[in-house]
């Protein structure tokens, strides 16, 4: 029997042409630096995007060539998004927070020959300008008016470039494997690995995630990705908000507490999306200014675990509904959501609470299993940990030139998360597995540790990681940073411990310093942390 | 450069096990004869539907193989489209409008091997029984209290077919372009042509038509698909329904005023789709009832034009958004629909209805157009009138066995509608390409003679065909059928076709006539009148 339907692969090119024609006066507002705010609408962008996509291609920019960005969240690099990938080529989206050896490692790894750049990142470039000889062009994000005056690099005006240029370009139709953009891992073990998006998983995460299953956009949304649109791609908002008609806002480099009100209020932003701290620092300027954010409806959060209490906070003060969610660069990077349900109307805060602090479930397209350490699968009751596995159309399957293949396991994608599943499938991701401690044939988690230390008055930062024991072959130890002023009581932060966690995941060692080390992603450095101490239990 | 995500192609069953996790107890209400309803949830439908696929396999039923449906909306025959299509079968939905030559033309140019029937159909069947020598299995969608006492048929019966079988099953993971279910076409002009969807194109179908572009579908949706899952799948609203979780109400065979409103009333049903007829009959119910439909909010119409005063009505008397839909079983079937939109709530109520009646945009995925008949795109200036052509990944490219072939023209569908397309993107039908009256070079649509001709209110029905004209080449002549104990005034008919149309489009002659002949699916059957007719000017 022949196949009978259409092939007609759906490419990112597709979303910014329905987006034009569907919702061709909807806003894209942009914060740009010194409070200036930028707007147009869906056709507006589609004209400049193809002035972009037409220099592109008399540029002699081939197909699958790689062009990077080094630009915070605006309109020009929603441009460069749709104009890069519409019409072949691959956008790739340089970390505004990566250490300058891991920016050349990763330009050289993509063989970028293109970098759009903010202004304000200029510098990044310009201190390894000499390690990068596969870039041919600078362009700054920008005006004429405002190209800096000088610099050791040879830098285009993004204005220049598409001035004159048609506003009509003829998108060519890309298969769907046809690579679209890339993303590295942020590296906490090893060099940064390559994460290759293709036109066809880009477009059906966007069908996906932008639907009533996961961030429900329709013609009335105003949504904020505080998340950046350097890393996880601001996890799709520039893809799906497009797609469904939603109004977008895009917050620039403003993204304290002040500016974000502000911006809430001007654009009556309904929802929202970024980690935990954007959301604590917020809170803690709306009670010192005593200001609103009545549109906001929900947020999502994601990143790092949602710590309950504000949750309840976002609830009680501000009525706003905290989603929270689950995916990595590796993912698209949408996965799990914890949306509201009729079911909530009848539970109490708590059990409410609960749920949305979770990473939620996973939306159709993609599955999710935990597993065992001999790849066995593990039951759904919320209480065994095992190693976290999914799989699905917008999955990585390979990193980019191959590395990692120890990460791909019997069609699953191997995500290095510690987790349980409770029997309605809500997701909770416990730990890494590289940082959960094993102690006598029992995990424990060091993230629920860190998070019960921070209870305590005192702690600043806390870091548990697993020391060799002679009897229980790892357990866990505390390093812990104090607050300025404060002095660390450890009695009393271990009782503070013992009302979180279980009596027998108490550290052996609780251990003041005076830094801990992060990387370029504001991710502690375990690996390092666990060579200096491993011992520390022996010798103790 | 490799493709670097996973190779997941997306199946019919991961629709319902998707929803058996997300939505497990939320409500699939059928309607069954004898006013009994049966209820129970999405996992049910899951456990259920297993023991049809083991079922089916134990059987031998191969991949590729078609099993037929002859039934109206129930439980049963959801269970027949996820268990056919999950197992990699192909579920063949037969038409209980058809006349008993059609059906075993079409039984017959499928080659089904099963036909699951409802008691109600068993007299089709056995009208044909000689004639469909393919079909080795009658199961009867009943349990065995249910069964016929008699038949000339061997009869099984469905619930014995379940009985002891496990309640799961191993879903194999189909390829996106593998067959998944078969529906033909009225046939107004030859024979019914097949048109085969496939596992891919039904899971993206389901995906966009489910979303806030098209139904809207979420956990609050209680929605009500009164058009047959015997034809066009119900508009596919039992795949995307159950993706986005909304409750399904399945009426039956009921689809009377007074049945639709107390399923309405009973089950809150909020979202309803049906043709007009469906809609003017309910209203008409609930004019002499004085009963209310509160809990419903909209209603998606398509199948014909969408009368203006309907809309209105719906809109005043009811407060329910009339949404405009199109799209043809070559289609998947939906394509455009009048979604409600922000700029609605500015539009005085006459701009809101003109909107409304009309089939809408294009959703994400589906691209129309116009063309002129040397095959040039015609303008979107809301006036000039051409042939729609429309593709996508979810359009059909081929029919079954090849047949059709003039109907896909330079990779677009020929839909054999004419149509115009306004400068905002909304389609309006205006009538079918073979039904135009082709007049000194300009047409003349035949459909809105037609609409315009029932605002008299001694015409019971009105049929337009173009007869030979020596000057003009073509000029319309109307047929007319009169409402008993009413009487036909031509001069009155003139006067009120006059206030709708252009002088030039009324009819060179109005012939009343006792009877007009129907297609199964009771559409003018215009091919056999315009040969009868097709001199009649000129012999006048």
């Amino acid at each position: 029997m022949t196949a009978a339907m259409m092939t007609f692969p759906l490419n990112t090119s597709d979303i910014l042409r329905s987006a034009a024609l569907r919702y061709p006066k909807q806003s894209i507002v942009s914060a740009l630096p010194g409070g200036q705010r930028h707007q147009y609408g869906y056709l507006d962008l589609l004209h400049r995007t193809s002035q972009l996509a037409n220099r592109l291609s008399a540029e002699g920019v081939e197909q699958g060539a790689r062009l990077a960005t080094l630009a915070v969240n605006h309109y020009r690099h929603l441009e460069l998004y749709y104009g890069i990938s519409g019409m072949g080529a691959v956008v790739h989206t340089l970390n505004a927070r990566l250490f300058s050896e891991q920016l050349s490692y990763i330009i050289n790894h993509a063989e970028d020959t293109w970098v759009f750049v903010d202004p304000e990142f200029l510098p990044m470039l310009e201190a390894v300008a000499d390690e990068i000889p596969s870039v041919q062009r600078f362009i700054l994000l920008c005006d004429e008016a405002e190209m800096p005056a000088s610099s050791s690099l040879k830098l285009e005006c993004y204005e220049t470039l598409l001035a004159d240029q048609p506003t009509e370009f003829s998108w060519p139709r890309l298969s769907s494997d046809t690579p679209c953009g890339l993303c590295y891992t942020s590296g906490t073990t090893g060099n940064p690995k390559g994460v290759l998006y293709e036109q066809g998983s880009t477009v059906l995460h966007a069908m996906m995630s932008g639907s009533s299953q996961y961030l429900d956009f329709n013609e009335w949304s105003v949504a904020m990705p505080v998340v950046p649109m350097y890393h996880v791609c601001a996890w799709g908002v520039p893809f799906s908000a497009p797609m469904y008609g939603a109004k977008l806002v895009l917050p620039g480099a403003g993204l304290d507490g002040e500016s974000l009100q502000q911006l809430i209020e001007d654009e009556q932003v309904n929802q929202a999306f970024a980690v935990p701290t954007i959301w604590l620092n917020l809170h803690n300027y709306l009670q010192s200014s005593g200001k609103g954010i009545d549109s906001l409806k929900m947020v999502g959060v994601g990143g790092a675990a949602s710590p309950r209490a504000l949750v309840q906070t976002y609830d009680k003060l501000y009525q706003v509904y905290w989603m929270g969610i689950w995916g990595m660069t590796e993912t698209s990077p949408l996965a799990t959501a914890a949306v509201k349900t009729p079911e909530m109307a009848n539970m109490t805060p708590e059990q409410r609470y609960e749920l949305q602090s979770s990473a939620g479930r996973p939306m159709f397209g993609v599955e999710i299993e935990i597993f065992d350490e001999t790849g066995r699968p593990l039951p759904h009751d919320g209480v065994t940990r095992g190693n976290l596995r999914c799989r699905g159309p917008w999955i990585l399957a390979q990193y980019y030139r191959g590395e990692g293949a120890d990460k791909f396991v019997d069609g699953w994608f191997e995500t290095g998360d510690v987790a349980v599943i409770n029997a309605e499938g809500y997701l909770r991701v416990v730990d890494r597995s590289k940082d959960v401690i094993k102690s006598g044939g029992e995990w424990i988690s060091s993230v629920e540790l860190e998070n019960a230390a921070l209870h305590d008055e005192a702690v600043n930062e806390a870091c548990v990681i697993g020391a060799t024991h002679p009897k229980w072959d790892e357990r866990p130890i505390m390093l812990v940073t104090v607050k300025p002023g404060k002095l660390l009581d450890e009695a009393r932060l271990r009782d503070t411990l013992q009302q979180k966690v279980a009596k027998w995941w108490l550290p052996d060692a609780i251990i003041q310093v005076e830094d801990l080390p992060h990387t370029g992603t504001g991710k502690l450095r375990k690996v390092e942390l666990r060579q200096s101490y491993k011992d520390y239990l022996l010798a103790k």
